[in-house]
């Protein structure tokens, strides 16, 4: 599989003309496997990563960004996203968190959540709720669409292309951000879910501290990927690669499967996109 | 055609349960007749418009985009994006030009991209040429995208959709800007020809002063649709409407034809999104 990804962004990179592929590295296990797939597949001058973190970045996500880079041995630029974002207004939805210690700051995001999310991530997917709660979607909505801006500023100066980091897990079940982290030119890992991430990653040898992170979007403290998505990635992935399969769920948790199913019939609310007659 | 659009708009608000339509209103005929059709469709009070305009922008673009938001007897709001493009750096790759005559400014555009842009639009849909003009596409390509990333942070907080404003000749010839201008919810005109879109307006009552604009992106001084196509429209629909519909080609200027049929099978590099295994 790795050499066959690799061969499959060689070619693309070719075949549209790039001179190199951009990529945001977040810290996080997915942009590790795309960037060490990048520097396998075009050589590590032919990529260039970007840490992209604003006021409510976890401290942490800095210093995981500036690791992978240098384990990647890529060259990288940190811009911060905040200014713009501050420009926009988008700060003015949420206090400032900084002076509160980590752990009331978990408690207040997940308060803010559990009250607000009437039906959980579905509310997400749906936008729905209260204004309260449709400006907390704004707001982190909002993050990445200005580091996609900042990707494609970059890359397009450079006629380079954007590198995206979205797996199957999140493709399937809409946790991404339309035309924000979804936009881009190229999806090296599209086709993997989450769990199959984890084995590429220990196949290509990425750090032991990056693979054992606790996945999360990095929008607001304590909010981790499956605390957001209501399920532990090991069920969401072998229940939706059951489904994939049309294969006998009458062994899964039932109101998991539930779960799943609702999460898939509701993809369509954050995938409106472009209707025409 | 009107009441067959109207009906779309209306379906499609109430089945992906947005509350209303916000709009950026640019001065031009597009949205101009998109914003008509809003307001037809949901009723004035459903209907927001967004008034754009950033460092650049043609003097008299503030102007009509307030005329046309009072014509539909519509809210509006202006909001400047030049700090938040300032703030990414897109301003330092181009000196200021307010202290120079707008015939020098146009002169001075024209100058560049005639040097720069070889094979003319199609070294722009194919984002190739000197770096010089990489960083000019980028420079103009950034700024729809931030606009954007504003229409939707104001849209979300709401639960309103954000319209777009793609017309079928844009739509078909890629002239339009990827994850900018062309990533929206509903795009009411964009099975509508720019000369179809003329007819529509008339048959709306637009007044007079909208339509008769020459059309243009302005995002540089002097640079027009027709002068960045390469073509007028009348010519470049005429033309496609007789490729879409398989029709005779032979009383065609042919220099137009060979430039139409390069720009359909150029709009590829334009489109390159999430290309995955």
């Amino acid at each position: 599989m790795i050499k066959k990804i690799e061969g499959f962004i060689r070619e693309n990179i070719a075949a549209y003309k790039y001179g190199g592929a951009i990529i945001g590295i977040s810290g996080g296990i997915d942009s590790a496997v795309a960037g060490k797939l990048l520097v396998e597949a075009l050589g590590k001058d032919k990529v260039y990563g970007l840490l992209l973190p604003e006021r409510d970045s976890s401290p942490q996500t800095i210093k995981d960004s500036e690791f992978v880079c240098n384990y990647l041995n890529i060259d990288y630029k940190l811009i911060k996203i905040t200014p713009m974002l501050r420009e926009l207004g988008v700060y003015r939805l949420k206090p400032p968190s900084f002076w509160a210690p980590r752990a009331l700051q978990n408690r207040y995001a997940r308060g803010v959540w559990e009250k607000e999310a009437k039906r959980g991530y579905l509310s997400d997917l749906n936008t729905e709720g209260s204004i309260k709660f449709l400006e907390s979607l704004a707001y982190y909505r909002t993050k990445h669409r200005i580091r996609m801006c900042t990707l494609y500023f970059e890359a397009e100066k450079r006629g380079w292309a954007v590198v995206g980091t979205t797996n199957k897990t999140e493709y399937r079940t809409g946790f991404y951000i339309k035309w924000g982290d979804d936009a881009t030119d190229i999806e090296p890992i599209q086709h993997l879910y989450k769990t199959q991430v984890y084995e590429i990653a220990k196949e290509l040898g990425i750090p032991e501290i990056i693979i054992n992170k606790k996945p999360s979007p990095d929008i607001a403290p304590g909010i981790t990927d499956e605390y957001a998505l209501g399920l532990e990635y090991n069920d969401l992935d072998r229940i939706l690669m059951k489904i994939e399969k049309n294969e006998d769920l009458s062994l899964e948790n039932n109101a998991q499967v539930k779960k799943v199913i609702e999460i898939l019939a509701n993809v369509k609310y954050r995938n409106v996109r472009n209707l025409h007659l």
